[in-house]
């Protein structure tokens, strides 16, 4: 069945059910219904992978709960995405403004379909789940909450420009999973080193949050793009250990990314202030070390969603720092190839992605 | 009186009182106590320029209260401001997370300052108030709530790292305090489209809120940087008419920032889309049409404070739109020099100053 009542955009504007006018990301409420416009496909979910600042928010707020045992904690946080969707047609966390992506297999293509899917492709969304209308149908009954991945029967809608990746024979899908939702960092790193190194110094690179996974793939992109220095922080020891048996790393060093003092010493005694500072820590509180660890005239990429806007802009101007503050930007063209071809070629990094993915942890750091 | 009992630091550390080891800037509560450290100065503050955004959230805050009528609503916004200076040692909006700045005259000068300023100078902050120790002692008795400029009694301390400018003597303090106060703006326009135009063409800029203080002087800075066509984009028939008859936009167009079609629509009939968008409007929603008024490749400028970090890394990636997006640093150096000659060499800037200035309207756009 094909809807036209009336015309569908390729940005999804047709199924914006409140407040119109709006983008379906920063839509309060999509139309989630399964019923294809002529540009659009249809993905029957069986994972969704929930974004890591909202997976910790939500486990956070599950944990203060009246539920908050083990048991009680799995149901909680399954009636906390399951109250999101019905509520809000799409998973996108209230307070995080995130989503994260899904894998499915396509159901269904419109005759207009730009995307290039045939029904039976298996693929994973490279846009946000916080613009894509989901329907869940089995009331998240596989779901155990220890893991941001999130087992899951329903469907999805695809519109024009909404990119996905058939996902590779190769890898194991929550591997590739994992992999697709963080691969804009390492592309746009790649990006902004390169430019860096361009100048004709290789540029010293520091990680905050670098035995995560955006942290680890920023990490070996950076190496890869001329970095003179790739200085991995992490918050503990164990991370310390993980990261220096991977080998991303020329030097790791220990610090609380949320201390702006102990971030830019730590910086500075391993070789620093860095020329480009790649944040992929999921925590708030980030903004302030970040720019005291970037020398005048550096640049720092922030990836993770728990930054402040306010609290970049106005801590860098509160310390006079003449330095370059980007917002991550999930799409960079060709960036789920770059990753995927990275956790190929760095067993380091397909190491600490296997480790995350295992113990249920999709933390960046 | 001086304090020693234990170090300060360039970067005001020593003041923070709640939580320890965050920046000024990050902290919820600062020590303003008058006396000061050797590398310290005091400035005996005479006025207060609340951030637009800052003091549009107050002002709707106040309105809803129960005493949203005309006085009521002055004494409710004194009771704001003074509440959060008095709770938080600092005038930082808590819910914006930004400030403003502030002029004075310096009354007392540490013997190891470094800001070569001397008692007597009469000088404008040049970093936030969000990160200033403030202690306010008149009550705002003299304020209307009617201006985001607030007179003020009270002293403010300068750490070794805050800016700050000695006022010029050829313009009024209100006309030299706004212009300050957005400074960052027109010098980081300026930056970008100098970088734009060294690609050989020059550059399409889009300035959203190209009326208001920020926008319009971004507008002529985008302008003496290179930019071929500058298109300005306001809210309704009167502002287009302020900025047309200032002569600061090669074209004017009317849409509702928060509308990301009929920016992107209304931008592209103007000649665009833009190699670089400048975003000066200070209502939050803003950041889709943004992207979809930007070309790929292009660049993103958000200096609004409203900016949710979330929603423009999230609204690049579901539009697949691969473009630069920067967060508006405050600082760039030599900002203040630049925006002061623009108001100097620009009668059509002066003039949408002096208007919004005796308006008493912040507001960006």
């Amino acid at each position: 069945m094909q809807r036209q009542d009336f015309p569908s955009s390729p940005l999804g504007l047709h199924r914006v059910a409140e407040p119109a006018g709006a983008l379906p990301q920063a839509a309060w409420r999509l139309d989630s219904s399964p019923e294809l416009w002529p540009d659009e496909a249809r993905v029957r979910v069986d994972r969704l992978n929930l974004d890591a600042a909202s997976f910790r928010q939500l486990t956070e707020a599950a944990a203060e709960g009246p539920d908050g045992g083990s048991t009680g904690l799995a149901a909680a946080l399954r009636g906390a995405v399951l109250g999101i969707v019905a509520e809000r047609g799409k998973m996108q966390n209230p307070v995080t403004g995130s989503g994260g992506m899904l894998t499915g297999v396509v159901e269904e293509v419109g005759p207009d379909s730009p995307l290039g899917l045939a029904p039976g492709d298996r693929i994973a969304t490279l846009v946000s789940l916080s613009l894509t209308p989901l329907a869940i149908t089995d009331g998240l009954a596989r779901w155990d909450g220890r893991s941001e991945q999130v087992p899951c029967d329903g469907h999805a809608i695809l519109f024009g420009r909404s990119i996905a990746a058939v996902l590779p024979d190769d890898l194991p899908v929550p591997l590739a999973l994992a992999v697709l939702d963080v691969c804009g960092a390492p592309a746009l790193t790649s990006r902004v080193v390169r430019q860096a190194a361009a100048g004709g110094t290789a540029p010293v690179v520091a990680i905050l949050g670098a035995a995560g996974k955006s942290g680890s793939l920023s990490a070996v992109a950076a190496r890869k793009a001329g970095a003179g220095r790739v200085i991995g922080l992490v918050p503990t020891q164990a991370e310390a250990g993980l990261l220096s048996s991977a080998g991303l790393a020329d030097q790791v060093v220990i610090a609380d990314a949320r201390d702006p003092a102990a971030v830019a010493a730590s910086v500075r005694a391993a070789g620093g202030p860095a020329q480009v500072t790649v944040v992929c820590v999921d925590v708030p509180g980030c903004e302030g070390g970040a720019v005291l660890a970037t020398a005048d005239g550096g640049t720092v990429i922030f990836f993770s969603m728990a930054t402040s806007f306010s609290a970049a802009a106005l801590g860098a101007e509160g310390v006079a720092a003449d330095i370059t503050m980007l917002i991550g930007n999930g799409y960079v063209p060709g960036h789920a190839a770059l990753a995927l071809d990275l956790v190929r070629a760095e067993p380091g990094v397909r190491r600490i992605f296997e480790s995350r993915t295992a113990e249920g942890d999709g933390h960046a750091g």
